[in-house]
């Protein structure tokens, strides 16, 4: 960024930083990382446009909510600089934990550590290291602030995240279906009793942002090629850790070797030493590791990564129904015979499970209708629309993953 | 890819490979690593959203090429539908031969080994593996085709290679100043005498073309900090290759480090081994290898790449007069002293050259406007416009790169 | 357009007429005459960019078709150029009949007379003085070429029509709930069996159209204002025909007079005439006669003309509920108390009914998708997706209409 | 706009009205008026999608200025509120004096009386009807208020004006060649002692500014379709101008008449008539009127009228050298003998002249380039480019306006 205050971004023009401590918060190796993290991690393989960085991302959603917080402070609502300035800081830094490849890659470390674990201790040692500036960005958040709106700007159902991501993943694949009327649903925005509301004018706008969200979900986010690409990025991890833990050696860089060796959540004296390594760790780390494996000993570890290098992805079949037990216990006996590996390794090669699209919970952080008469209801409620209830459904659907000569 | 032959793109809506051929050549691992190579090489660390791959621009320029044929095939041009697809494949191919962070390391390897030299390497290897399949296509690339204009679509001062990139790097570093009217630019494209001639109502479009071309030099292709990463990752290499020779050990992929050892262009018994070896190395092989020689022994290359992943990068000063001598040996001594480094080593921190704009040279390949009356003239003589003429000179200025400390 | 055959077009770029037969087309007065004839009527009042004309539109709808036509058969479907050329025809002309303000002033002659009705007269007659060359245009329009394809692709629920309309109403107003993925969609049309059909993965883009409908209707079609205004300029030509066959004398262009004074759809032998009348009848002469009409010596016409000339519209309340009759009935009385006029003549200031709101209409023309294993589906059918379903049911909404200061 | 204070525009998004004065102000009926009067005359018989208003563009060009004086006071320079709503309002009505068809008509009353002088006029009225509120627009208007560069801004060779215009024209055109970077310049622009600069870094941005509007006289402003075009609705209101000063009887609207029949620039008690008819008159009035007239009994008249119905427009040649005065007489000849009309008559259908394209006027209003040492300069100083001098000359075409069969 080389100091500059005023960032080109393809899909806002420009983004300014407003306040030195964003500028600061930009400029630290933990921020400057998700540069070369790729937000929508393997997609770029279908879709070759997506290579955009959580960086770019972030920096979009924290432009965003300084648009909110304008419009809002334009209705009347009194939010103080430096509290806009922690909202600024809570949404530039919410995805900080990112590991390499966003969600793919989200369990490098043995144990439940999902990205919002690393996010968390991120701010709390860049809190910790810059005497405290940061608490209040850290209780936004975390929904303990005072004006719960902007914890809902951060992360709720309509939030700047999820504005900013919809718009630039559909800008960088090319899929236009995800393409949201970002300016007209912020200036639909408002607080009544300190929660955020969106103005009845405004509610087709969010629908269409409903929409787009799913549409996304099934075009992009859970496109079978995408799966195939995670889930096998995920099993390569998984027998790396696995050849790790039993004493094989690999190469690799340090920080990624000491990732993956780790058993689990960090303990409080370790916690050190492993934020370093993850904060050392991106998706270039990943990519040389699996070009070193793809010339491994291991069977198993060699043939995943030849795999991925050479996109010779397993199939991924998608159905309402859960796919036979017997069926899949038939693929994996032609594997196992077709491989000569035993019924446990073949849990590199196939899978099954449910991925589900929410397109809107109604269960939790409901996105209310402010009414011209100042009553607030849920959307669905507000909405006079059977479309928009249709939408609150969950649809799940069952996968079954297996090399494509096997199915 | 994953077998479609319908390609999303951010720029074009859809990319279409209309030839089993070119689907069969981008499948090959030499056009797939194309992925893993960022087409503005450093460029992201100013304009974020640059990270877009030279997969996508061949597509891209692939995709104009396909426009352009069937544009010229309206207009009467006999273009066998083989010789269509076989400039398709040149095009596609034109840049394969990029190394990582495209021209920012084109010299990895020792001796004056251009991108130009790999990527004829590369089409020779592609075009004897197939049978003699992309022979036309080696023709219209080298300029040996008997249908000149192909040649000229290629690789001339308004190529498809150009239109694509001034567009797509425009798009994605949202400098709106490379925005060029290529649609209308290519509908205005005919064939007079066997080359290629621009219509006379196209010549303010060329006009614009060429104008957004030189401020695209200025903002993003000579922007200072960009110049100053790339010269930063140079020396970085350029050390690498120091310390190797020397016999010194540094980690980092088989692939890159047998690269860096290579003293000279390829011997012709060599030179399987070699296009292997460049074949595996992309982006991620040296960032990863700067991120582990960050901790090098010694200070030289552990202050480059520090550098690099801080941020910390020199300044460079652009003038239109060349730096007086003495100043330049006043700053050496200077850095010497104070970094406790020879006279010699100095060249890692400290630089001296120019660089050229050129928006338009007159002397080679020059553009044709076709008059109503059918007579070509090169687009300068033309015009009435004196504007245009003025675009012909080039602009020359002399860089200095030091650390700011030291200006 | 004079001569041009490349035609510049704010959302395709460029359009070209690819026949000299819709080169003649275009260049005839009733088709010219669409330039003088806003596509959305008065909704520029609400949206000031929403100025385009029923030109564009159709200029629009006819280049989709070209490009349709093109991928069908890259596909394989043979459709002849003297067919394709005729489809262009049908839909360069399907729309050719509308009144001045499209359909704010269908109704300008007495007798149920649709824009329907005027189109195919002038497709007629058009024929009929060009020695048959639009017979083939006629019978794709009228739904009896053997292709039913073509005709759907101009008059189905997923037709060129719709698809232009809605990005072009979508561009010029800035409502960007309404933009469609119009490329893609074009992209997975396909042909089965004659039939018009959508490849499955084509779904989600079909969904978003679907959405993108109704969202228009309510944001825009069916805007409270519009509607006010729509339902003034109604009343207006309703007053100056009452005026009319009292024997008043009203001001205006000869044609709209004659047209005002026609009692019921033409007889035979008047078509001839009406038809002139008609098609020199644009805008310009009702918006220079409500001018000259704001003076005019019956008080009800002045009223009516000053209130739409000042934009002092009446409102429309939308209601699930029919609005109560005793309710009506007294702010009818108010009304005529107020302004002194009778019962019958409130009318001219008072309303009820209602819109409704289609997105998809099962029962006719159904959008059929194209599975993978070639079976055909309706698309509610085809989809598991909820959401969809509810995009059927159609949404009926009451209206009551009447001054501001009764309500 | 039925009291929306948010006014979706197609170009900016949302267009926001943010003091009650400028709500006011577009609620008067002769701003209103400007809804009804093309921006770009008869520019939509060569790109159909130019139908855009007056209204649309003050309302844009209002949106720049408030975005300006938003960065201005981002950076430091202060500008009272009411302030920077006068400067808003003086965009707002900086056109308001426009005829029917913008510069096609300017001269619809005798004298030298150009929009300019309306303008003026309205403005006066406008403020003595609400007293004084718009005295500080005036003075901003007219270049009296001390801080110049709000008139600058409002009007100067890089003004919000031709900002707005630029885009709006290329955006409607569909001409990409005048796409401007308008979000990059106006955050470029800055205040120098009380004068409008534009900081070093912006320079790229003013050149292709530059650029944009030369190339937009060349394709739109001055595209020879369009010059004829405008030519004959000048001759047209000439020969009505001549027929009513003989005392012959035109039908048309009252206003129009009127204004026709005047002979001169108002005298001070016939100031309050002509303005009221003048704000009575648009684009509707003239082309009714045209309808009209095309069946009056002068040959002259009806001649004009229907080729500009029928679209049959003279040609205009453009050449460097001026016309041979003996073939200009020659044509003029031929003109009369065939259309029995006298040499004096026939300047209705024969005309010649000159046009100047002028991209930068170094002499007045020059652009100021901030330099990072805080020095000023004017750009073509300011640059060391070549080209950008180039654009400072103008251009100078000479015309010879004539019926084809007649060259």
């Amino acid at each position: 960024m080389n100091k500059h205050k005023i960032i080109n971004d393809p899909i806002y023009g420009f983004i300014r930083l407003n306040d030195p401590l964003l500028f600061d918060l930009l400029e630290h190796p933990l921020v400057q990382r998700l540069r070369e993290i790729r937000q929508l991690g393997m997609s770029y393989l279908v879709y070759p446009g997506a290579t955009h960085s959580r960086l770019a991302h972030a920096l979009g959603a924290m432009h965003l909510m300084q648009q909110v917080i304008n419009i809002l402070r334009d209705k009347g609502i009194d939010i103080p600089h430096p509290t806009g300035t922690s909202a600024c800081a809570a949404i530039l830094l919410h995805d900080v934990g990112h590991g390499p490849f966003s969600h793919a890659l989200e369990h490098l470390v043995g144990g439940p550590v999902s990205h919002e674990y690393w996010t968390r201790m991120m701010m709390e040692h860049l809190n910790a290291s810059s005497g405290g500036v940061l608490s209040e960005a850290i209780d936004i958040f975390e929904g303990a602030h005072p004006l719960p709106f902007l914890h809902q700007l951060v992360s709720s159902q309509l939030d700047v995240d999820r504005l900013d991501y919809l718009n630039r993943d559909s800008f960088f694949t090319g899929v236009s279906e995800g393409i949201v009327g970002w300016d007209r649903l912020i200036q639909m925005m408002h607080v009544h009793q300190g929660q955020l509301v969106v103005e009845e004018k405004g509610i087709y706008s969010v629908e269409k942002f409903l929409l787009a969200r799913r549409l996304m979900y099934w075009q992009v986010y859970q496109h079978k090629t995408v799966l195939s690409a995670e889930f096998l990025m995920r099993h390569i991890v998984e027998r790396a850790r696995e050849l790790l833990s039993g004493g094989h050696k690999l190469t690799g860089s340090d920080a990624l070797i000491l990732l993956l060796k780790q058993k689990e959540a960090a303990t409080q004296e370790r916690r050190g030493d492993l934020l370093t390594a993850y904060a050392e760790t991106d998706d270039h780390d990943f990519i040389t590791a699996v070009k070193e494996w793809s010339r491994s000993s291991d069977w198993i570890l060699l043939t995943l990564c030849q795999n991925l290098l050479n996109r010779k992805l397993n199939r991924v079949l998608l159905t309402i129904e859960k796919p036979y037990p017997s069926r899949v216990e038939q693929i994996r006996n032609r594997i196992c015979d077709s491989y000569g590996i035993s019924a446990g390794e073949s849990r590199y090669f196939l899978g099954t499970g449910s991925i589900v699209n929410h397109a809107l919970h109604t269960d939790r952080e409901p996105i209310y209708i402010l009414g011209k008469n100042r009553s607030v209801k849920e959307i669905t409620e507000a909405s006079q629309n059977p479309h928009l209830k249709a939408l609150t459904g969950s649809v799940e659907k069952h996968y079954l993953y297996a090399p494509k000569d096997f199915l």
